[in-house]
């Protein structure tokens, strides 16, 4: 369709190709920044290429940060001996938010799923074994509990054992299918303290 | 919350801003541009600040193009003596989209809402009194159904009788309160078949 511009339809096809955007939206979008003031859509491209540009993984966990070790892994006060295993930095942020877990965490950017061809060394988990060679006690998998996330936490913890650290994973208080980051804060607090060992 | 970075929390800040997106959604879409390999994220940059700095109003008919005149006004096989007035560009993409209304558009980029203080001289009126000047036979009054766009409808109708052009609503095929750009294009053309002299 060449109603409107080359230009609008770039846009709308760059929109289109985020996630959760559909081609209505897009459309919304593309012409809502075209009507947004020129200082304010320059703005918004800098700060897009900004933290493309100065985000790195924390050298430690691998959560998104702008420092070598983000400021969870840098905190003294948390206790660096209990790692929280995560599949992504927006579940690392949803039990942050809960303000309750004082230890660090682990980021493993995915999930075992032979359906995507994702296997063991496509997420960070060389990295947490690692980890696990320095003063580690307990590592608490958190992985969702998706089909992929059940088979990544039991592959984690079989792989953990053999070298005597605490494996634990968090209750099923988490609901089937459900992704860690859209649930309510008591909900992930109760998976926390319902946690056993695996 | 400086979990992860001021770049970051920047960039959703900015997603945020976006119509329809919420908070969650924009601490997605900014993992997902973080993520995004750097060539991608220079170009939708560059993509938005392009679409913004050449995209302009129809000297006519007041929609986004690149050109002086859109491709629509610019069109001699179009009939430029029937009006379809529209409320903004994405209704005339949806009425565009039936590919069975052969004449021009004018878009009047709002409506009158004395609740939004939007008041005739807010939205492209004036502009559409002038082209009347010319040789015009119809306007179409497509404006949405709510109580906005009834409202324009009215005003615009009331305006437009004692200068002897025919003005024409669509039919009220188009459920009350909805948004042209969410209907299915049977009704929309079921809504322009019937339309009805006011």
């Amino acid at each position: 369709m060449d109603l409107y511009s080359g230009y609008i339809n770039k846009l709308i096809e760059e929109l289109a190709g985020l996630p959760g955007i559909g081609a209505k939206s897009a459309q919304r979008l593309a012409f809502h920044i075209i009507n947004l003031p020129k200082e304010r859509v320059e703005r918004f491209a800098s700060t897009m290429i900004e933290a493309k540009n100065n985000v790195r993984y924390c050298g430690r966990c691998f959560t998104l940060t702008d420092q070598e070790i983000c400021p969870i892994c840098a905190n003294a006060k948390r206790d660096q001996k209990t790692i929280m295993v995560v599949e992504n930095t927006r579940d690392l942020a949803a039990y942050e938010k809960t303000g309750k877990f004082d230890g660090v965490y682990h980021v493993l950017h995915g999930a075992i799923s032979p359906m995507l061809g994702m296997g063991p060394n496509d997420i960070k988990l060389k990295e947490l074994m690692q980890r696990l060679q320095g003063d580690v006690e307990e590592v608490i998998i958190a992985t969702n509990s998706s089909l992929e996330g059940e088979t990544t936490a039991m592959y984690i913890s079989k792989l953990i054992k053999p070298t005597g650290v605490k494996v634990t994973r968090i209750a099923s208080g988490v609901p089937v299918g459900g992704d860690l980051e859209y649930i309510d804060e008591v909900t992930l607090l109760r998976a926390l303290e319902g946690r056993v060992e695996l």
